[in-house]
C-alpha cells in the first residue's frame, strides 16, 4: 500500500456523497436474517463505468445495466444475492427493470441511471414477491458511512464481508474510493465470478474513468482463479461523483496517473480477498511468469498451472510437486522450451532448465505448508511477464459444490417452479 | 458392438505372432510384488503407427518413440509404469534408449524397431538399477496368448486392468485385433494421459494405418476428459504383424473401412474403460453437443461442459444442474445463442430455450442419480455435433491427489534424489 493512502472504514459508502443501506427480504434465507438486498446511490450526479462477464451466457440484470451505460451515467445501483435472475428470459429482464423503476421513483432519478446486479442461483426465477415489499425500507434506511451494509448483502457462499477505502491526495483536494466484492465460487479470469462496487469522490470524466476500470480490472480481477468456472453476472460498477470539489481529472495527467494507480490498488486488494475466501480455500498462491517470447504466452502459461486440477491438488496437500506445474506449462499452448524452464518456489529453486534443482525436498515442503507463496516460472525465452492470484483446491470444495437442491425445494416452496 | 466380431480373450496377446511378458522390477513398489516391465514383440516384421502427447513437455521415452517410428517400423514395445521417465533431461533419453537396445539385442532386430512407454511420477530419474536385473526375464517369459499381463504392468493408479480383443472377417480372412490401455487420472482430450497398445495380426500398409490409427484417436480417446489435466507421456502404438495370412488392405477399399471400423470400435471401447476407472469417479457422462454452427464450436462447448469444476460437483452430487451447464456452454467461447439453447438430460428436457423445462425435478434427479447417464446440448444454431465422455469430480479425486512425497522418499532411497 502506498504510504500517501490512508485507509478508511465504510467500504462503498466512505466516498462523501453516497449513501448505502441494505435490507434482508429472505431471497438467501426464508427467514430473511440475512441481508440481501442493497442500495447504493450519489446525492449528485456521477459519471460511471463498469465490466461485465465475457460469457455469453448472460443474466438479466448484466443486461439491463449494459443498456443503461451506454444511455448515460449511473447514480444508484440495487444488487441482491440469493438468486442469480439468470437463464430467466422475458420475466428476468422484466423483474430486473422493475428492481430499477421501484427505487429510481422515490430516488428522483431516471430508471436508466439504476443499475441493477444479481448474484445467486442460476435458472430460478427471482422472488420478487420477496423483494417487492421491502423496497421502501430499502430507501428509508439510506445513510453515510454504513457501506458495510452492501457488502453484508451481496455475499453468497464467502466466509465475511470484503470491503476497503482509501482517502489520498490528488493534486490540492483529498478524494476517498471505497469498494466491496463478493465472490468464492465460480471464479475465473475474464472475469472472476463477482460483484464489486466501487465508489469515489473523485471528479474524473466518464471517458476517463471507463479506460481507468478496463485497465485495472484487467490487471485485477482478470488475475484471479479458484475453480476456472466464469459466471453469467460478474460485473464490477464505479461511480465517481465529483463529491471532493476537485476540479475534473485530465485524461493522461499527473492526477490521473495517480488516481488510476489507486483504483488498481484497491481492486487488486478486493480481487485477492476473493481467492483468500475462495470456497474451502486453504493456500493463497501468487504465480509468476516470466521471460515468455509474448505477452500472450505469459498468460497462457499461468491460466494453465492455476486451473490445473492436479496442480491445485498438490497446493491442497503441502506438496511441491514442480512436475505438475511443468507439465501444466507444456500443455498450455505457449511455445515453451521444456530444457528453459525454470521453476523457483518460496525463492528456491525446485526445477533448472527442466530439471529437478538440488535444493533439498523439505526447504521446498516447508515453504508449501504455509498458508501463502509464490511461484515464479521463467521460461528463459523473452521479456514477457505475467502474474495470476490463484488457490488451492480442496476436497471440501467439490463436497460443497455437490448440490443446489435446496435452492430448488425452497423455489417450489414460493411458487416459483 | 457389430455382431460380426467375436471376443477373445488375451488381449494384445490375442493377435497371430505376438508374444508378451511382464515382470516385477520394484519401481512400482519396492517389494516387487507389483508387474511394472511389460514387453510385447512379433515375431515377423510389422507395420507401424503411433499417436502422442500434443504436451509440449514430453517424456524422454516420447521423444526415443517418436524418433524411432520415423526411422521404420516397431516389431517390439518395451513399456514400465510407475516412473514416467518425464523431466529427466539427457539421462532420461539415455535410459529410454538403453531399455530399447537391452531387448532389441536377445530380441535381434534393431533398436529402432523398439518402442519404449513410461507412465508415473514427472520428474525422478529412472531407476534403472532395478530395470537392469530384469531384461533376462523379461525375454524369458515372453509367450502367446498372456497380453493380460502386460495391461498389469501398464497400470498405475487404475483400479483394474482393461483391455479388449475381438477376431473379424476381412474378405476371406479372419483376423484379430487386440489393445489395453492405462489411464486414471491426468486425463484431458489431445490426448488422454494414457499409455495404449493394439496389435493386430491384418496385413496392413504403414501409412494406411497411420491414417487410420489418428482418424480413430481423434473419435476416441481425444474424446474423454476426467481431470483436465494433459500428460507428458501420452502414447499409443499399433503394431500390425499380417500373420492371419491375408493380403495387404488397399487404402479406402471395403476392408479397409472394415477395419477402420473394428479399430474405433477397440479404442472406444478402451477410452470409456478408462473413464469408468477414472480417479475416484461415480458417474460415467455422455456429452452430445447438437446443432452447432461449426465443428469446432460443436468442440467448445462439450469441453467447456466436461471441464467445468462446477458441472463435475454437482454430477458428483447427483445434482441434474442445467444451469451450471449452460453457464459453461456460454463461457466455452462459442458463439452460441442462449435463448436457442435445450438441454436434456436421459432424453428429458431440463431446459428448453434457455429457460427451465416443464420435467418434474424429481424425474431429473433420478436420472443423475445412476451411474451412467446421456446429456444432450442442442445448440439449435447448425448441424455439427460432438460427443465426449466425461465423468464427476469427487472429493475423494483431491484428497487421492494431494501429494506424491511417498515417491520422492523412495527415490532417495534408492539414492536417485
Amino acid at each position: 500500500m502506498d504510504s500517501s493512502y490512508t485507509r478508511l472504514k465504510g467500504g462503498v459508502g466512505a466516498p462523501l456523497g453516497f449513501l448505502t443501506s441494505a435490507v434482508g427480504c429472505g431471497i438467501k434465507n426464508p427467514a430473511a436474517t440475512r441481508l440481501d438486498l442493497a442500495l447504493i446511490y450519489s446525492e449528485v450526479p456521477c459519471s460511471s463505468a463498469g465490466a461485465f462477464t465475457t460469457n455469453r451466457v448472460k443474466a438479466a440484470p448484466v443486461r439491463v445495466t449494459q443498456a443503461h451505460l451506454r444511455k448515460g451515467d449511473l447514480r444508484a445501483v440495487i444488487a441482491n444475492s440469493g438468486n442469480a435472475n439468470a437463464c430467466t428470459g422475458v420475466q428476468g429482464i422484466d423483474d430486473a427493470k422493475a428492481m430499477c423503476a421501484a427505487v429510481a421513483a422515490p430516488l428522483g432519478v431516471n430508471q436508466s441511471e439504476v443499475g441493477v446486479c444479481s448474484t445467486g442461483v442460476i435458472g430460478l426465477p427471482m422472488p420478487m414477491l420477496r423483494v417487492e415489499p421491502k423496497y421502501n425500507d430499502l430507501i428509508d434506511r439510506l445513510g453515510a458511512k454504513n457501506g458495510s451494509n452492501v457488502a453484508s448483502a451481496i455475499i453468497t457462499s464467502d466466509t465475511h464481508i470484503k470491503e476497503q477505502a482509501i482517502s489520498f491526495e490528488l493534486g490540492e483536494h483529498r478524494v476517498r474510493l471505497g469498494g466491496c466484492v463478493k465472490g468464492a465460487g465460480m471464479i475465473s479470469p475474464s472475469m472472476a465470478t463477482m460483484l464489486c462496487f466501487i465508489t469515489t469522490d473523485a471528479n474524473i470524466p466518464r471517458d476517463t474513468l471507463r479506460k481507468a476500470v478496463l485497465e485495472c480490472v484487467e490487471e485485477s480481477f482478470n488475475r484471479i482463479t479458484i475453480d476456472g468456472d466464469m459466471s453469467t453476472n460478474d460485473t464490477v460498477l464505479v461511480l465517481a461523483n465529483g463529491a471532493s470539489g476537485m476540479p475534473p481529472i485530465r485524461r493522461n495527467g499527473k492526477r490521473c496517473k495517480q488516481f488510476r494507480a489507486a483504483l488498481r490498488w484497491l481492486m487488486l486488494e478486493l480481487a485477492k480477498a476473493v481467492v483468500r475466501d475462495g470456497e474451502r480455500v486453504t493456500k493463497f498462491v501468487t504465480v509468476q511468469v516470466r521471460g515468455a517470447r509474448t505477452y500472450l504466452d505469459a498468460k497462457k502459461v499461468a491460466e494453465a498451472v492455476c486451473k490445473s486440477a492436479l496442480v491445485k491438488s498438490s497446493w491442497n496437500g503441502g506438496d511441491p510437486n514442480w512436475g505438475r506445474i511443468i507439465h501444466a506449462v507444456g500443455y498450455s499452448r505457449a511455445l515453451i522450451r521444456e530444457e528453459l524452464v525454470d521453476i523457483h518456489i518460496g525463492g528456491k529453486a525446485a526445477c533448472l532448465g527442466g530439471l529437478q534443482a538440488a535444493t533439498p525436498m523439505e526447504e521446498l515442503r516447508a515453504i508449501v505448508a504455509e498458508p501463502e507463496f509464490e511461484i515464479i516460472i521463467n521460461l528463459n525465452q523473452g521479456d514477457a511477464d505475467y502474474v495470476m492470484y490463484s488457490s488451492d483446491l480442496s476436497p471440501e470444495y467439490i463436497d460443497f459444490n455437490r448440490s443446489e437442491y435446496a435452492y430448488w425445494k425452497q423455489a417450489r416452496k414460493d411458487g416459483l417452479v
